[in-house]
């Protein structure tokens, strides 16, 4: 695929669409917008856009798509699979002025919103008026809900509510073509013609540009209790998981850290300690909401019983808001604890629940015949793992060449067990190598047939999910 | 787009494959798959296939591929949209055969089912293993789980569970190509390249045929609770269950009748009479559902307190088994009662839930104008009213040109609302009038667009959702 460089003319005619302010050529502004939180992966885009409206948008993305010139859309910058950046150059579309909060239906409990809002700040918001957007990535005090949508993210309370594809009823998008359309309709229930909302939800920027995002919302649950409870295997740590759900009670997060996970964070912090027996080797943190204290209590309770059948410690049972928000902290810091040490690079895992035994013995093994370590966590109720590999001692050319061949034997192992390669983070530019492990040529083609429908000219994030 | 006719040497070709015992083209099958439940249509296929395996109809959808002979796949044949019938002509692929349900996964509740299963049989048999697949639209005591995922389905549980799409985790699908392939993986999460299997759910069969089936469980409720509330205005009836929602209150139905609804159940089925007091003009059918007797019992107090706040008569609480099954017994068979009594047609409307008054007050004037009754009942908690119309006295000639301008009217107030024109029953062939109300042309050209990837010869159940 070849494009057009973007030229003195071009970058004339956005500063006409869009205001000569909000159009950045300068070199600090192309540093920065070459990078997101991919480790190592860097690629400048020519000219980074700033549009406030839809319809600027619309024009910018008119403009492209006759002059073939490509044009990524950027969230936050928070992405894990370098999911933003401009591979072919081009035009990097930041949607981070479009932050407004457009309506809260509180009747219907619903919310429109711009895809430049901070998803903490949207949650903030929604909560002073009682209700709730539950989806929580880990990133999300600094992740916009554009780029949620684009990624289809989750986080800790996936396993009570769902993920984002889950919340998102409607998307207004405009495509290459300048074209501005609503993907849905505002309704909990739809079968009227083929789902391009969900089309959308996780299409990683590759079909358009989302430009609001309807939301389904819940009353906010007012109480919750936490849990953290020691194990003296991840075996037996990941098979309680099972049974937990398998007793009839849904913790609003179920989320596991391994022995090394939690020392890492809480060297990091500092001022976060939990007891850690010397024979722990994993832990699950486990919250439990609703709008009733004593059933909060009670399901807390048949918790203990369930996890009392695993080789369990002493449980801690948090006793203030403060010691939530520690543990919360402790769970919530863990990438980055681990990456300050040393470089490393995140693997995210996906199995049916119940294969997250087999499926962490395989990563250990891995690693053992690969001569490296890694650090497991992350959303056990939803069989969702990060693994988070560390360089060590490894030489730059054996990180190179030697990681990724053990990395593809876990994708592997998930794949085999039923999993996939991604369930949180998409596949962005970083994971393509690994997708022949998921997808044969032919579902490839029939992804690329769907994205030459809506963006004919593939200027649309192009070199992302495949090549 | 032209088709090849069915001839005796195709005829051949199919009775290799599948058996002479499993292909029919007497009058009687004919005739029995000409029609489905919708009002009034009928188109005969060439010819009726049963096959038992995937590979079986990989090699049908290969050879009509390359011989341009269209093909539709059928469930049960209880659609209301003429979702699966030959509209021109060619194969009628009946998935009855393939009615196993092949793998209960207990550890990691989920199970996988071919598309032939009646959807109250997988429901009852994963119960007697304390699991719960919730979506339960009114005719699964005969529909399949494959046409509820063709139609992506909901019904009254919806509103707490999610409907059809909110299940589906996985598809097995065949290609018009004869390539068979999965669409994602039996996860909770998923960010791996674009949600084909949120595309093939709703999408009535046009795409590819559905052969495999991986839903998500959940465990068995173990009690419920069931109260009748009689309101004495439409207007009123549907404010409170925006309010119930919004006190934060997750029931598992919230039903609405119309006093004609229950009028016409009643006299219908003989045996179940419920209290209506003259000045009774609407019902709600409320479920709530849990695990714990008294945290059931309180949410129905706070229900009971909400509820009147509004103008609301005698409620009702079921107080055996055979009750709650009475009152079930009546919701559910309202339309079939309706329909007994007279020349009807059902539209599917659905609106964002706070905006039921308004549409409901819209459909009685829109019939006032046009001179007709309808019967408005449906799943009021999530905004989705099916509105039967009754032709009564009305001319043929009447009934044929100016009721479809009435049907028009009313789901020209349902976009304007920000709802869509089906809820849960699909377009099919018999909603394809309506379309341009929700999408435009170029809308439209992007499902068409999407169909060619799949279905480059537009084999697969043409004239369906779009021309």
């Amino acid at each position: 695929m070849s494009y057009k460089k973007v030229d003195h003319s071009d970058t004339s005619f956005f500063q006409s669409i869009i205001g000569a302010g909000n159009v950045f050529a300068d070199t600090a502004s192309i540093e920065k917008y070459s990078r997101d939180e991919t480790d190592g992966c860097s690629f400048p885009p020519e000219v980074v856009l700033k549009p406030r409206t839809t319809q600027e948008i619309s024009s910018v993305m008119k403009y492209c798509h006759e002059h073939h010139i490509p044009i990524s859309p950027r969230a936050a910058g928070t992405g894990l699979s370098a999911n933003s950046l401009c591979v072919h150059g081009g035009v990097m579309l930041s949607v981070e002025r479009m932050n407004k909060i457009l309506e809260i239906d509180e009747r219907s409990l619903q919310v429109t919103t711009e895809p430049g809002v901070i998803t903490e700040h949207l949650q903030n918001t929604l909560q002073e008026k009682g209700l709730f957007y539950p989806v929580d990535p880990s990133s999300r005090g600094s992740s916009f809900i554009g780029g949620n949508v684009a990624c289809n993210s989750g986080g800790p309370r996936a396993v009570k509510y769902g993920v984002v594809k889950d919340f998102v009823l409607n998307l207004e998008v405009v495509l290459p073509t300048g074209e501005i359309m609503w993907t849905g309709a505002n309704t909990l229930k739809n079968s009227t013609g083929y789902n391009f909302t969900q089309l959308f939800v996780g299409s990683e920027g590759t079909l358009g540009v989302v430009t609001k995002i309807v939301l389904k919302l819940l009353p906010y649950p007012k109480f919750n209790n936490i849990m953290l409870a020691p194990f003296k295997s991840m075996d037996d740590a990941s098979a309680a998981v099972s049974a937990v759900f398998r007793a009839g009670i849904l913790p609003s997060c179920i989320e596991f850290m391994e022995r090394d996970a939690v020392e890492y964070v809480m060297n990091f912090l500092g001022d976060v300690t939990v007891p850690l027996a010397g024979e722990t080797q994993a832990t699950l943190l486990i919250e439990v909401d609703g709008n009733d204290v004593e059933q909060i209590q009670k399901d807390c309770e048949r918790i203990y019983e369930v996890l009392t059948n695993f080789e369990v410690g002493d449980i801690l049972f948090a006793d203030s808001e403060a010691q939530k928000a520690d543990l919360w902290r402790m769970r919530r810091n863990i990438a980055y604890a681990v990456k300050k040490t040393n470089v490393t690079v995140e693997e995210d895992t996906v199995v049916p629940r119940a294969e997250l035994p087999e499926l962490l013995r395989h990563i250990k093994a891995v690693g053992k015949k690969y001569n490296f370590r890694s650090v497991c966590y992350g959303h056990a109720g939803d069989g969702n793992v990060h693994v988070r590999i560390l360089k060590d001692q490894l030489t730059d050319e054996y990180w190179k060449t030697e990681v990724p061949k053990a990395i593809r034997e876990i994708f592997e192992k998930v794949v085999e067990l039923k999993g996939t390669i991604s369930g949180e983070h998409g596949i962005g530019w970083f994971q393509i190598p690994y997708m022949d492990i998921k997808f044969n040529k032919q579902q490839i083609n029939l992804m690329r047939g769907v994205k030459k429908v809506f963006d004919p000219h593939h200027i649309m994030n192009p070199g992302k999910i495949f090549n």
